[in-house]
């Protein structure tokens, strides 16, 4: 039994999908989440960044007196994860792993799409992961920059989603793909859009989901369950403006957020 | 007369659109630029990191013995340029003034539209320095999000671009604009369809250059012009992948860059 928080990271506010799942399916847990709201988006940036940023966002989680990382970014899990692990001496959980053996489970004709940032599908950490699961898999990646800001815009179900799915998604639908992982933390919004496209007949695979239930399996087998079995509380920080952070992460969790901490995040 | 060279800011590789007009219309300067690539974009974060961020830079373009800034972002020229000329000891000119003189110039109703990120319009620094100039006018601002993202993706003359601007656009429409401040270094590529939504009935002011036009101006007045006129050389620096930044920065300059040098910028 162990009563320390689960650290949560993300590059920005999209983590909160993973948050949320992992206080439903562990609700006696306490959680610091870091978004490092002032140096988002990982997307796009080059993986020595990625892991420069990551590296003292875990520093910051491991002041925290933290038993376990869970890295809800997929650009950061990609990218920066494994680099992590070796250098961090704390057990780290990243949404790729989890997603991928998802979309293994899920998949009937061996042929799997997924989506995310240019650095985490040019990264190809889930095509491998895939293929190390299912080695006669299809796998065809697809990066879609224009997912999030659509997204953080409140546009998710407007036709501008739709003619921009369309366009990004249609060499999957050629593939004729049957399952889709969605490697980003925005994505799970553009669930009616995507769905839309593939006309329902593609399963969604949401890695927010299938990670909390990894982190649950893992605390288990380390022995770092807490052991309250209710009332965890959640602290939350970021590098850039709380107030922001508060109003949209509010929406998010669809509860108040009470209080957000800035973070000099830099200097670490 | 003086030959230390011109230092340009951007938040990434949209600058190169100034930095062109510079080299059009003082060939004979040399010029180092500068490209926070590793934070790029500035346009959603807060005034405070916008302030830390561009004063970082400033301080970067000072070491290389430079004689006056010239900001090509928009959002650092909105949300930090004035603090910045309080606290360096160097003449800085940003693209909003030069902007707005064009627009006032240009608008024959009165009535003059604004479209930039979300720091930039909601700072209101556009809008303050256009009712200075011409204090009858209506002035409204608009910010487009998805507008960056759509150009880095390479689909400013796309379906999916026309309709982003079609909704952007709208409020603008409505009001009978007759002249458009394109506030932000991306939006040029999107000329052709923000005039197609318009129906060519309005003119777009490209603040670039006219920043362009400014500086020349102000190196005149401050007796700071070079002897040299034309063979002014450029040097290229940014906080992320030199790479990235050379392949797409040589499309916007249309000729070959032919290096590019990493800066540690966060502990400047």
């Amino acid at each position: 039994m162990n009563n320390r928080p689960i650290g949560v990271f993300d590059s920005g506010i999209g983590g909160l999908t993973v948050l949320k799942e992992v206080v439903e399916q562990l609700p006696g847990e306490d959680i610091v989440y870091f978004g490092d709201t002032a140096r988002i988006p990982y997307g796009t940036r080059s993986k020595e960044t990625v892991i420069k940023y990551f590296f003292q966002s875990v520093r910051f989680l491991m002041s925290k007196n933290i038993k376990l990382i869970v890295v809800a970014c997929n650009t950061a899990s990609a990218l920066a994860m494994e680099e992590a692990q070796k250098v961090f001496d704390i057990p780290i959980i990243g949404v790729i792993e989890p997603g991928s053996k998802a979309a293994v489970a899920t998949t009937k004709n061996s042929t799997i799409g997924v989506i995310g940032t240019e650095g985490t599908i040019n990264s190809g950490t889930y095509q491998r992961k895939i293929r190390r699961m299912l080695p006669s898999a299809e796998i065809i990646g697809i990066a879609c920059p224009l997912f999030v800001p659509i997204v953080e815009e409140g546009w998710e179900n407007s036709d501008v989603a739709y003619i921009t799915a369309q366009k990004y998604l249609l060499e999957l639908k050629e593939h004729n793909i049957d399952s889709l992982v969605l490697g980003c933390t925005h994505y799970p919004a553009l669930r009616y859009t995507i769905n839309k496209v593939f006309e329902n007949k593609v399963t969604l695979v949401n890695p927010a989901y299938e990670t909390a239930k990894a982190t649950k399996i893992m605390l288990k087998e380390l022995n770092l369950l807490s052991d309250k079995l209710d009332g965890g509380k959640a602290d939350f920080f970021v590098s850039d403006d709380p107030e922001k952070f508060k109003r949209i992460g509010g929406n998010i969790l669809r509860k108040e957020i009470a209080s957000v901490q800035k973070v000099n995040i830099e200097n670490l």
